[in-house]
């Protein structure tokens, strides 16, 4: 018998198998490891990063003043809160449904959370093992992830950087960033981002079209990430739900993070269509609702009083110039690599400039920035293998930085 | 082929199973919908809710104040944070192992979340299916729910009022809520909340010792949730690492909710020591560090200030101010039932009174209590057949609001 004091301490507890398949960190952690060791090893450096899509902007006053009253307020008795509905405030709901699904959907629909990431893990719950996926490549990590957490794949494959059993419909600049839907398998659940972290690339209505159709005719669920549609400048839809068809095999998800700065407060929302089903008719919003009922115990309160501000005309008009102010930090940046002839994709609807550095692995390329620059991009690879070859290089720093940034790429990489 | 406009809307996606074993709603929506039918049926009732465990008092102004500064600081480049550490802040994380933990854990065996509840859906992402699992019944539902979830139970049996295929630790007054661990079989995981939700029992010293040991000997790692254990007055432990071999085979939960009034808020943490190893030797941290980087993004940064103000000297009183409060409550809730002459526990080292009716079905009493007092308290049932017959009688309320309840129940059910 063993006892307290035993040398063996290991317990009877089978490791998960599916944790084991994923390879070494989640990327964001991998890079900050990296940067952080250069830093080190270079103490002077002035160490820039345009790598993680992390904001760096203030957040506007009409936003963090519904913050602070709310953080005031629950010192008192009329402005305390406790246990929230788990889907959110209701005037939240429906102020999401005012401002972004007007006449569409409705507030029962909006689920606000604590964030898109975390309620992808929370689909994936949802939805539980032995489901087929299909991913675009290069995308979002999360969504890979979690799928290899949940049991959705097989081992990962060195021979192609991907995950056996998974599909990776390959975005690449000879299709234009859109998959080749004719060639894709049927599957469960297709995540699709648009537009696309890390590529920035938009898919027009005709393209998102044929997604739909492509959807409903093998059954398939998308899960539609949005969080970048503020930055959207064609005229292209803002939301899935503009597609017809889409309230039949779309779930949405969005987020206040890169809309109002909300990386650290932490908001975001899902809207699970009621008549979006299941193959035996049992409506998904149901175990939606069940899932965060039991899973999730509601965002913040102070967070969803931000989100309240962010909606108010004053907020929404604050929430906009901050994007403007991204976006002018992103035209300065792909402006900045067209002129030195690079390969350049992204940056007008998405806050991400994706450069082609002729095929050279994404990890040389992002440790030679760093070396040569103090500057932090994101290796394309790390999004998935058909980004081998690409860096990202996000917009969301101060314009001072980016501007030095800029003349640090010039200094290296300039002709 | 399908198309959009098609009359047959369903996608070919098959529903989770495990999901479709849950029976019915998660407890807590569910009172809240049987309150609000009895207010709609009766709307000049005054109902008062000591039903589910929500905070009712605001919270004191030292800890608001370090939430307004952070989120005035969010308005300026000086105090505005992005993403965080995905396990929260470091000067959080040692401030709780200072206040909390202090010589026994290292501030990186920590990790900050948006709340136990949320993190016990983490744990069973991270364990993964096919792991066998024990709780106390009665017990906190989140942990059976979860486990259902992620399929480590059988179907619900009507019979019982159980799931098969998870074990049941009868907790009743004949073995003063402390399970038989003699007839108690080995399992992966056992879920053990102390003082117990909804009992308000707490074990001992040599109770918890005796618990460790069964853990060690079998290999089963413990959740041990914490989140009542400001609350202990008598002399126990506060946490379960103050047990020998605790840190082989624990892992421990504790949540600011019930702690400073942060129901709404969402701030908790758990911790995992770096010993505790699954069955391959592999870290159980490394793991639950992939989890929370993958499926969460951090807890809000106002939520953390707030939780770093709770923890100054100042804070630290105000929060203790609190608890005392609500332990009053409890007292006087205690008092009334023991005066009534009804079997009353709990109530001393835990913010609930446990009260048995003779035997009578939980949801009856329920029924009874809202229908004749226009109170909301919570069926001993709903959380397990052992809480048949009981009611849980929640101290989180206004005290006047706690006396007229009492005066309520004296005139229906006084001598």
């Amino acid at each position: 018998m063993r006892c307290a004091a035993a040398a063996d301490t290991k317990t009877g507890v089978a490791r998960n198998a599916n944790i084991a398949k994923l390879q070494a960190g989640y990327l964001f952690p991998e890079i900050a490891k990296r940067r952080n060791a250069h830093q080190a090893a270079n103490p002077d450096a002035k160490v820039i990063s345009l790598g993680i899509g992390d904001t760096t902007e203030p957040i506007p006053a009409p936003i963090t003043d519904a913050m602070v009253a709310a953080s005031q307020g629950l010192n008192t008795l009329e402005g305390y809160s406790g246990y929230g509905a788990e889907a959110g405030k209701l005037p939240l709901r429906e102020a999401l449904v005012e401002t972004f699904y007007k006449g569409v959907m409705e507030p029962d629909e909006v689920f606000v959370s604590d964030g898109s990431k975390c309620d992808i893990s929370r689909f994936q719950l949802m939805f539980g093992p032995g489901k087929s996926v299909a991913v675009q490549d290069p995308s979002y990590p999360a969504y890979v992830d979690t799928s290899v957490m949940m049991g959705q794949t097989g081992e990962f494959n060195d021979t192609n950087g991907q995950f056996n059993d998974i599909y990776y419909m390959s975005c690449l600049p000879e299709n234009n960033f859109f998959p080749d839907l004719a060639k894709a398998p049927k599957t469960d659940i297709i995540f699709f981002c648009n537009p696309n972290n890390p590529t920035g690339a938009c898919a027009t209505r005709e393209q998102l079209t044929e997604l739909v159709n492509f959807a409903l005719k093998n059954g398939s669920i998308i899960i539609y990430d949005a969080a970048y549609a503020i930055f959207i400048e064609d005229d292209v839809p803002l939301s899935i739900f503009e597609i017809p068809g889409a309230k039949d095999c779309c779930i949405e998800t969005c987020s206040f993070s890169k809309y109002a700065g909300f990386t650290g407060v932490r908001l975001g929302w899902t809207v699970v269509p009621k008549q979006l089903k299941f193959a035996d008719g049992f409506p998904v919003i149901n175990d939606w609702n069940r899932v965060m009922s039991t899973c999730f115990n509601g965002a913040s309160n102070v967070a969803q009083a931000g989100g309240m501000g962010c909606l108010t005309a004053e907020g929404f008009q604050a929430m906009q110039g901050l994007v403007g102010y991204y976006k002018e930090n992103c035209k300065i940046i792909k402006d900045t690599f067209v002129k030195m002839g690079f390969e350049v994709h992204g940056g007008t609807n998405a806050p991400y400039v994706w450069v082609g550095f002729d095929g050279r692995p994404s990890w040389d390329v992002f440790a030679e920035i760093l070396e040569k620059c103090d500057l932090v991009t994101t290796p394309g690879s790390g999004f998935g293998p058909a980004g081998e070859g690409f860096v990202r290089v996000s917009a969301f720093g101060h314009r001072e930085d980016v501007e030095e940034a800029c003349r640090r790429l010039e200094a290296v990489y300039g002709k």
